[in-house]
């Protein structure tokens, strides 16, 4: 299914945060005017900002509430991307230049802290408490997750248990704040809101396998950066570490950890995790956290938004770009 | 008059927030709680806290909610100096390796992003949604600064208008974010807000221009840093605009910003400066800001609180260090 057909439900709001998106960087500097635009008008998935919006379908949907929230959820989301790309020296983002390529490391790293505090100011509107400090916690969450995941670089001592504790800091926080916001400014009971949060946690989890996975399997056209980046960062990620599992005494991954210049190790990793049952094992993973995300979504009131994050989770745990 | 005289009337709760800022660093990962106890327990001078401690004490004082917010803005100051030591890859700060020279860059990035978060986490537990607006503008603000610095790195086409937007931007506003949420935490009537606004907005400014006097008049020892390093980072500041005023044919200004290359020029500008009425023109520029900010302060209540504000500007704007 097309993620387009599954937007639906918020098709007409969805067009709005990108025009709430377009308007941040209306502002009175035009050199920051350009950084803004450019960093915005992404050719992303919005899936986070979609899971805002879905999730205060179920009740009080109060659009002067979720518009922003929405788009602060996205803004955040792009903020992380630009200072990770920064600190990685990314090349590319989605198929384009990356800010610190474009302009440079240093407006890169100011842009991000412009963005968060956009994001900041975008939640605060909402005048909601339980939004902000969500808000505010979800960011030291995923700061958390990037230092674990710096301080580990290239080291080979870390399984199963630091990579899910990793992806639920960077990535699961996030697409949870999009749900709990989304259901708290809509007025959802606690419930309804704690049922939300386990669909985003899981999904969001999911939704990082499915990328670790594409870093192996998926082309640089299709993913918009070049493949095995995470390798090259010294990232373990899921079929890094099944790799490690699988051969345990010597593997191309062992090798390009214990000395970084052999990036050579990088394609024949790639290859190995190719001609495995690797890839079928995590997207089987995944999955399962897709299956997980959704085993308490029929407590929620039936609507064309629950049938949307359902086949959202079906979107993901099989995505292939 | 020393600094510790100037803090006699909220000596007490300055310790407490020096406790809340060593308890931020009490997380439950070794390798980032290592880098908040290295980047919080500095010597720095705390101006920032005390501003919002001192604000406090005209109208209805609660430490419940003062002491977090004090500790944010310290906080949210913290994380602002460490970005900008990685982004102009700075090895010395208050007498002590920066943290990008320490750990590195992407450690300081993502430590940066951690500590914006903790202090929008601290200023959010006041409930008070006019400080949280006011953190998330500040930030704002500070960052579209510190970008417009970036952006005019190197630049001769800039005079003192851009010099003081900057300053305001980058200084300026962080000091009124320390009275205003200390005015608005105790209740303050709006009169008053706006005359504590006035007050660190002005001394915000002239702090400034002491602090870019000092880059150029001080000593390594004094500052903890290298002099001379705004002219290394091609930031036109006060004392460098008056040079180019002076000398506006030829001088050593214009040759360095013309050829990075030629270092050699910061140490004869220094040496102009120095030799020219220039510093005492800053200073006095400082001492008009220092009385704009204290002009209506007489309206205030009067108490120690009152005194020590008057101090404090007395103290900024003589400064050496």
């Amino acid at each position: 299914m097309e993620l387009s057909t599954i937007y639906t439900p918020i098709q007409e709001d969805l067009a709005k945060v990108e025009d709430r998106l377009r308007s941040v960087s209306k502002v009175d500097f035009p050199h920051l005017s350009e950084l803004l635009d450019y960093s915005l008008k992404s050719n992303g998935k919005r899936i986070r900002p979609v899971l805002t919006l879905l999730s205060g379908k179920f009740y009080d949907y109060n659009p002067d509430h979720l518009l922003p929230m929405a788009t602060a959820v996205e803004i955040m989301h792009t903020a992380t991307l630009i200072h990770d790309d920064a600190i990685d020296n990314a090349s590319v983002r989605r198929g384009r230049p990356t800010i610190n390529k474009l302009w440079n490391e240093e407006k890169a790293v100011l842009l991000g802290d412009y963005l968060f505090a956009e994001a900041g100011a975008l939640t605060a509107s909402t005048n909601n408490l339980r939004a902000i400090k969500l808000f505010a916690k979800t960011l030291k969450t995923i700061s958390s997750g990037e230092l674990n995941q710096s301080f580990y670089a290239f080291n080979l001592d870390q399984g199963r248990p630091q990579y899910f504790q990793r992806v639920t800091q960077k990535t699961a926080s996030l697409f949870s704040m999009a749900t709990e916001s989304g259901a708290v400014l809509s007025q959802a009971p606690e419930e309804a809101i704690q049922i939300l949060i386990e669909y985003s946690y899981n999904l969001g989890i999911a939704f990082q396998i499915v990328d670790d996975i594409l870093d192996f399997i998926g082309t640089e056209e299709e993913l918009g950066k070049p493949i095995g980046s995470d390798l090259a960062q010294g990232t373990l990620t899921l079929p890094s570490i099944l790799l490690l599992e699988y051969y345990p005494e010597d593997n191309p991954i062992k090798r390009l950890f214990n000395n970084r210049d052999k990036q050579d190790e990088i394609k024949l990793a790639i290859d190995l995790v190719r001609n495995s049952p690797i890839i079928q094992e995590c997207y089987q993973v995944a999955s399962d956290y897709c299956a997980k995300a959704c085993r308490n979504l029929i407590l929620l009131p039936d609507n064309a938004g629950r049938q949307s994050i359902i086949e959202l989770a079906d979107f993901i745990a099989c995505r292939k770009k």
